[in-house]
């Protein structure tokens, strides 16, 4: 079988995978530090996104480390196909999520310190850095992945 | 050749580059209307987008239409990839303006009328909605050709 680096069940997607979980859980988590600004679209929004990534990715991780460390595990193309759909949908949904979150944060940091405290503006910048992190990620994925489609 | 419906030079492609170049003028015309709309950053950034989505639908619209009424042009895979390519980069732009002013536009409606005439917030809602379509659109014409390519 034809092994492209950075497809289903190699060690370089399941680097890609880590790199998902670490970054959408980053994103994640620093968003949540944050009650006050769930009362913003965006910010529920890209909580709700990294919420779906996260167990996503560590999902594909735990095939991928299955598939590395203990047996290959045969490629099926209904799988691939799954996965690749899956993987779209979700770097779709993650780059709308950031750049929401990116452009409000923005939109407030401008309009002053009274509708964003610093420490605040600074946690939903941060977020909005991992979640295109994770994004770039998570597109690459799905790259490696259509790749392989057409040789199954 | 093998004839793949709305990859480059047929007439479902022709199709597709005309919604864009629709969506894409009428998401422009309606921001460029208002100046007032232009200290914002998004708005600023959409503009820019579909500013570069147009000529580009436009001049790949002229492509097909002389391919389909008066002679069908020969297909090179370096012309497909920089089309495909192309098209791939101004999906995501139009993805991440449309994403990034419809979050903006909803903060403005949210925090009242005051920072958001009714008249200005329900055209960057119209705006943002034929970005929108406008990248469906391009998304469509990306896989279209990206379909093609593996066969040349």
């Amino acid at each position: 079988m034809e092994q492209v680096p950075g497809a289903l069940g190699t060690s370089a997607s399941l680097a890609l995978r880590l790199g998902q979980i670490i970054f959408s859980s980053a994103s994640l988590l620093f968003m949540c530090l944050e009650v006050e600004l769930f009362s913003y679209t965006s910010f529920s929004y890209l909580v709700t996104v990294m919420g779906l990534v996260t167990p996503w990715s560590l999902s594909l991780a735990l095939v991928d480390a299955y598939s590395v460390f203990i047996k290959c595990l045969p490629r099926q193309p209904r799988v691939l196909l799954i996965v690749i759909v899956g993987d779209w949908a979700l770097s779709f949904l993650s780059l709308a999520a950031a750049c929401s979150t990116a452009s409000v944060t923005s939109l407030l940091v401008n309009a002053g310190t009274s509708y964003c405290p610093s420490r605040l503006c600074s946690r939903s910048q941060f977020s909005a850095t991992m979640a295109f992190l994770s994004w770039s990620l998570s597109f690459a994925s799905t790259l490696f992945n259509l790749w392989l489609l057409p040789s199954l």
